[in-house]
């Protein structure tokens, strides 16, 4: 799509520790002479930030001593939905225990009908925040809404868009604003280039602690839930300079497939993994079927410290 | 998907002047003696305020003057964005004199790339208010963000949720919350079940004034910028008593496609048509290439009534 | 993509009436000195004789006295698959008298799985030609295998190619080469270039008797069998000379949304619906659910006609 | 989708050395009594031949020494076309060399465009069997016509179904008379299920060496040429006892994408990859851009082969 002809505009950045001037549409940023600019980038296509044109280095997001992006695979573990502070605890040692590094778990929860399960809201992410600092692990989970900004200001390590807002862009500015590391999921119905461009609203608000997701795409195909994208994946790879994550657990539906998936992600290239853990997966208030036992997981661990190390890297 | 199995829920509610009460999971509502319950309903599927299996006659969503699901096919018309008086006023007292009863513009603009025009925001809603009251038209426009509820609340006729917020969740409830007339776009990802599902957490809050538009999925077509499904729109009315539109101008992403995807649309049974009009098409900050000229748009408003008559309906 | 760049081709044709030449990759064809060459074609796309760029006026197939392409849409029905000939005959003089052109019927069917019935072939082939003959209707009917290529030439009026077959190279040339009307259905899985690209291999070969028929392509939505492409129907349209057909049974595979697609695709501009219909429905061993009774198909082709009508057109 | 329940039907083969009645519509193949019956198939869904249901051992098809679905990753390589005896002898030692055991290359072309190069037809069958026998590799290439099936018997080791012939059902039963083992690509628009049903048309001639191949399938991305289903592919594999082909090529559309997909296919269970090597790719008369060179054909045998180790298989 064309960008905004009507007028030219400048916006002035610090990102990844430099100070940026941005001008679009491409315009030549010749006259600035100012001596603390470091970078300037004409806009010459709809994501700019977001591209490795200008930053050829992967970028790195740090969560305390975790390390996206880096030669280490880091895997987020834990429940679909938070359910109560026992479930969570259960799952985060199992998980630790496992190898994962990050504890995930929905306590806001976009559900497609009003009558499932809408998580536990404020007290999810309470639970999480005990359970995390309990066990040592930083914590991921979704946001919905931009009411709730404060509240994952402070009591959340790594924001997650979900795959329904991967185009609420007053949500991607939000987050932009409070700078802290994002997961951004790909929209089931986004391409890769839709993708970067919901990764540049961030970015564009100075933040450059994005992970993108890849969490499957609408397709036909109905043997599998969504259809894991990953050519896509490594297309985006190819174009960008943030980490990559996929997430096995959405896209099989099924906990047969999930182990398949997550292998396939890493051998193709990702940093990171997320994958659903629940204690008694038969019992979970939503995603019953696609959730791994912790005994699962482990085994999945295994096999993924062993993929990774024959790919040259760690996990 | 399988509804939350995990305790059992009622909700009171009033609903087109009747006073229901909700079960889930489905479960007989038994010992109900209240007389002020008119209707009980289980949920015994992820949707039911949105089916027809509990309201067969259609429903009628009235907008001052303006009745949509009724015979008369109604046309809301305008620019894809507010960009000054002066173009909003032109664009209205055209499609007003050609036709149209209600008048569309974009205040707030959801846009894929960051550097794309923004819109003027609460500037546009003001813009769009001053003319639709200068020329007697109620006005249409989409919101974006929970936090601008109130200027919808105070300013605004019918709110739009865009394809992109199809699934924000937040947002559905807060416009639900509203009570106000609602048209609401499928997501370009979204299944028609999906569709009545986002309706559905509407109708949850009290708000059954809500209308169904289609407006193109993604397929792996790229001839037309969205695939229009006719279909999908056909399946939807014979699953909902809400009035349904049509967005023409969306899929068609190319001017001469527009005439054709209305027509076809009105033949197909929609209640409804949104359409994108623009004073000097090809200088407009969007949309540039699907916007009509007012003469173009006249020409179809006249195709679109002739038709309507040989289909026993009026426009 | 690319043509074969390697070495210069040339072609001569003979195409509604005129002596060409074809020269690709595209070169100018200078030295041609040749006053019987009436056009000269250089192939700077992958689709040339079916493109308008080259003709502009529309192509009319005529097959006897009916005129594909020309203002009065043209209707072809008749049941998904000859069982006897006394299903066929009951039908055709049925759809005869509501209005329709030509007679359909499947005498080799390609079923997805092989414990479907899988069709008469040569018997059904007599059946149709005989009941065609009778009630005075000129017959199309599927052809599957190009060792059946003879039989299709002596005994069917209008050959169709199916959506499975829509790039069956071998296929292709082989109607191209028989020269008589073939109706050329769009693949599931193809993007409307594809599908000229395979109308231009039976071009290639000298057939310009060409009919494309939109029947519905795979995209992930399932309340619908197919999802009818209206708009890359009319996209197609903007591009070739060629006349249009659209079957509003396949992608509706319910009864209830045939007539809507129907009149939605009449709208649209379409040039010739294909329909099935069967005197007992429920009774078919193909397609039972979307097959329409002759009173539905009475029903509604005279609302095709009171909809052509409105469209300055004729049915 | 229904079978055909109008009257039963019943057929004997001889598959995997056993004797099988196959009955359908399902009904108990009760009266039986013949002792040389040693399975009974009663038809209840559209396959039963290609499902693990009756034949629980996965199935190992063998090619001379090859054997697909052992423990050892097979991999073909070769040209996407042969174009001269020179460029195949040239591939067909190199990665014989690198590790491949089967030689592929295309005789016959399906081509989208009619200008596109159509390939050397019987004259690249001549050469492809020449190299093949002289550096010892059994030969795969594409059957596209029923006519061409003799020479295909006596020359070709593997017979390919192209994805565009997919559901040519009258191909899918002449490769199925001729018992020779077939590769049989998805159709870029077909469901799981389809694809399985096409390996059954095979299987119900008593042909059952069939290597299933996962290609890509169309989707609304297009930062790649096909989305490779990985998830599909993995979904097969617990569906059907028939080994799994990857062909990363056609998806990644790119060279730089190849590798990673074709790792992600190994990781995720394939049991062959179908791989593009020319010499000099940038000169290729088809698929210029996503064949590698034997130097890169050589470093991913080497990715492959470390890969495989670690999940306990051989390449």
């Amino acid at each position: 799509e064309k960008l905004n002809q009507s007028s030219a505009s400048f916006k002035l950045l610090n990102l990844y520790g430099k100070n940026l001037i941005l001008a679009w549409p491409d315009q030549y940023v010749k006259n600035i002479s100012d001596e603390s600019i470091e970078v300037a980038i004409e806009v010459k296509k709809p994501y700019v930030l977001s591209s490795n044109e200008w930053k050829k280095e992967p970028t790195i997001v740090n969560i305390g001593d975790v390390n996206i992006g880096s030669n280490k695979i880091v895997v987020a573990a834990g429940p679909c939905a938070v359910e109560s502070e026992e479930q969570v605890e259960t799952v985060a040692k199992a998980v630790k225990r496992a190898g994962a590094s990050l504890l995930r778990g929905g306590a806001y929860k976009p559900r497609t009908s009003p009558y499932s399960f809408q998580g536990l809201g404020e007290e999810g992410i309470r639970i999480l925040r005990k359970v995390g600092d309990e066990v040592g692990m930083p914590i991921v989970t979704e946001i919905m809404d931009t009411r709730d900004s404060l509240i994952f200001k402070n009591y959340v390590d790594m924001i997650q868009i979900g795959a329904r807002n991967a185009q609420n862009f007053s949500l991607l500015r939000e987050v932009g604003k409070l700078g802290k590391p994002v997961l951004l999921k790909r929209g089931l119905g986004n391409t890769v280039e839709e993708w970067l461009q919901a990764a540049e609203y961030i970015l564009f608000e100075g933040n450059g602690n994005v992970v993108l997701c890849e969490r499957g795409i609408r397709t036909f195909e109905r043997s599998t839930r969504f259809t894991l994208d990953i050519g896509g994946m490594v297309a985006a790879k190819l174009m960008t300079h943030l980490p990559i994550c996929a997430d096995p657990s959405h896209p099989a539906g099924k906990r047969e497939l999930v182990h398949s998936l997550a292998l396939a992600a890493v051998a193709a290239g990702a940093d990171m993994l997320l994958i659903e853990v629940h204690p008694t997966p038969e019992k979970a208030l939503s995603d019953a079927e696609q959730q791994l036992t912790p005994e699962s997981f482990e085994i999945l661990m295994n096999r993924i410290k062993s993929l990774a190390k024959a790919l040259g890297r760690d996990a």
